[in-house]
């Protein structure tokens, strides 16, 4: 089956809600997943996303809701009533109430928690404490701890028990009274096992755990490499406070490649989509790189002011000057971008510096060999250029070839060990910082080959 | 926790194995992980590896090879007896003896296809057939299958004798005679389910499945959007053939993004990581597009050539030229790279064309102007520029970032309508065409302004 494309149900909703046939929209909204729900009332205006949502029987709209977009949530909470957004919070998943929680301004935070158990509340607040970027941020409090002393059977009865308001209940943690992680059991082996078997017995000891202060990237990539579907988060105690689950995994790993993608493509990250970000925002994203590379390209042309004599002697260099640098750029960023992305992979680590460079020296060997000749040859026989002027051009493009190659292979290496994102070494600055080592280098053969 | 880092463990494996110290050797391997167990063997030199291999207990021994890298694996099976080998690839996963025997040259696959028995030859043949990208090149056949008939109770102890050979158990899927799928149940609900209803009054029937055609990248999309943990795979008929898992979609997202950073960067992808590719595959991989591009390059250096004279009267014009270029390349890949990862994600559709223009013109008259007032500010005051020159310089800027948003807003969406995919229309090609609009534009204008 094809991704369904919602557009023609999203007419459908417009032309039911305008004719107020209520009836075709609520049978409709019955067979539909609330996902797609969530994606039509998306791109709804505010006030029949509203109305729309009113029409879904309460379990599905707490679903929907956990779906929507940052944008109809804000415009949903300036429009109903009070009480009504609060127990439609109430009922939210931790993790999804305290996304939630962190989109409000202040004030209808505080409103919404302010009938919440004082105990609730401190659990909030310590979770939207959280840096961003850690574990402790993607967790959810929603598992089902089972104790050592259990037999299977009271674990599954147990679980048969509180497991429909749990986020997942394929991995089961086994935790003594002082809530310290003992082990975990996966409900597979739960069912396998025979029930009257003691929890203690059948469960794993060795339960991989990070702490609420993790890097998410590190969590993601545990994940990766042990075929993970949940992970436990303790606190500085060892005390479990939460789980990790694939899909947010999956979430984590799509917005650490699109942050890597915009460093790469000299655009300050954000996690907002395209559409969600207005014309001032992208652009006050993209200006501070394109400035600071616009004063950075000022050195380059300084660099043809120095050698204005050179250029005067032989204006036909200046033709070949777009060339070299696109040709210097280009096989820079190759270098570099193969980096960026096997670092983030972990296929490569700082300490391969050495082989790094010495790979990347023997590529530019052959691709610089490769295209000096063939440069030479066309230069000659087609443009019927001076032989010595061609020699000039083609030495010129091996030796940006091979600074290229070296400096994209290893900035990006030196960054991740300065504990610098990687990815900010990229194609803008190395094209940059290549395009100035092209001139230097075309100008000192050429003043010096052709003695001007 | 931190990602373990194995070098440690690597040092001690190889001075246990000089000291043929196999008491320690076996000890350790009994308390990693086997995918530690396998990015050891992956870093031995071929005889250490398989020598520790053998040290291993059958079971293990299996798991650990479906985690060898290609390189690894051809060796052993190059090194050990052919019966050997047939046993073990025996017992792996039925998709990890797939990804095995599509790695192996033909004399081996058939080989050890000989003794296994006719039904089974006949599936693998099949499954070697589906296309890489496609959903049937990443399902497996072990999956729990249930009929409709069948009470909660019968059904879980189905699940209890079959289960432990199956890749998950999570979702079982329910089938009729002709093996078409009826519907499908989670063991939550399974386990959440009175022991006496009946599978059909429980399992839910809008399932979501996809044939075995569809492409690994919308199957991805759905997993993401549905949340999804399993997925059915049917064939032309709606029979069940096979289920895809979350930990294999995880693996086809990052190869997916890993493509596209190697297109951005202007390289031909390759599912190879780095170190497993020697210098001359590296080179070719970065070949091709450095040929195009440094002769698309050569168009740009006709336009100076072209005008050798507006140059030859006023050679400061040149210096401005990289400044130009780059902040032109910038400008653009900054528009493409977001476009592309933006259609990646699904976020942006072809359709949306007209918005994506008008959002990149609005961004591009923002930044031009910053950068454009700033640039004109700074060469009169800092770098004592005639006034007419800087007017001239600072006009093309305005104007370059302008075409470099617009084309490269428009030309990756331009590409998905066409069936090209948009990561081909990122940075180098960009750039590429954005240079030589820049010159264009930078010296008819200079000509007019300056009437040279």
């Amino acid at each position: 089956m094809e991704l369904q494309d919602l557009d023609h149900t999203i007419a459908l909703f417009r032309r039911w809600i305008e004719d107020k046939n209520y009836l075709d929209l609520k049978q409709q909204l019955t067979q539909l997943p609330v996902q797609d729900i969530a994606e039509i009332l998306n791109q709804l205006d505010a006030r029949s996303s509203l109305l729309v949502f009113r029409l879904l029987p309460k379990e599905k709209a707490v679903e929907v809701f956990a779906y929507l977009s940052e944008k109809i949530r804000t415009a949903f909470s300036q429009m109903i009533a009070e009480d009504e957004l609060k127990s439609l919070v109430q009922d939210l998943f931790f993790d999804d109430k305290i996304d939630f929680l962190e989109e409000m301004p202040a004030n209808v935070v505080k409103k919404i928690l302010q009938r919440t158990p004082e105990s609730e509340r401190k659990l909030i607040n310590q979770f939207l404490n959280y840096p961003d970027d850690s574990a402790g941020s993607i967790m959810t409090i929603e598992f089902v701890d089972l104790r050592e002393e259990m037999t299977v059977a009271e674990a599954l009865e147990h679980i048969r028990y509180t497991g429909p308001d749990k986020e997942t209940i394929y991995t089961c943690y086994v935790i003594d009274h002082e809530r310290r992680l003992r082990g975990a059991i996966s409900l597979k082996d739960l069912v396998l096992a025979r029930p009257e078997a003691k929890i203690k017995d059948v469960m794993t000891r060795d339960v991989l755990a990070v702490k609420t202060h993790e890097d998410r990237e590190i969590v993601a990539a545990l994940f990766k490499k042990y075929d993970l579907l949940a992970m436990p988060v303790v606190d500085q105690e060892d005390r479990l406070v939460g789980i990790i689950t694939i899909d947010d995994v999956v979430d984590v790993l799509e917005a650490e490649a699109t942050e890597d993608f915009q460093r790469i493509g000299g655009i300050s990250p954000t996690e907002e989509s395209y559409f969600n970000q207005n014309v001032l925002i992208l652009a006050r994203n993209r200006l501070f790189w394109l400035l600071f590379l616009m004063v950075s390209a000022t050195f380059t042309g300084r660099i043809i002011q120095h050698f204005e004599d050179v250029l005067q002697g032989m204006v036909i260099l200046a033709a070949f000057i777009p060339m070299l640098m696109d040709t210097g750029g280009n096989a820079g960023s190759q270098s570099s971008t193969l980096i960026i992305r096997s670092l983030a992979l972990g296929e490569i680590k700082p300490r391969d510096a050495w082989r790094v460079l010495l790979r990347e020296a023997g590529v530019s060997l052959v691709v610089g060999s490769v295209l000096g000749c063939l440069n030479l040859l066309r230069l000659i026989a087609l443009e019927k250029i001076r032989v010595d002027i061609a020699l000039v051009v083609s030495i010129t493009l091996v030796a940006t070839i091979f600074l290229a190659k070296v400096i994209g292979g290893l900035l990006p290496l030196t960054a991740k060990k300065l504990r610098i994102d990687p990815a900010l070494m990229a194609s803008p600055l190395i094209t940059t910082i290549v395009d100035a080592l092209a001139l230097i280098v075309y100008f000192n053969i050429a003043s010096f080959l052709l003695r001007l």
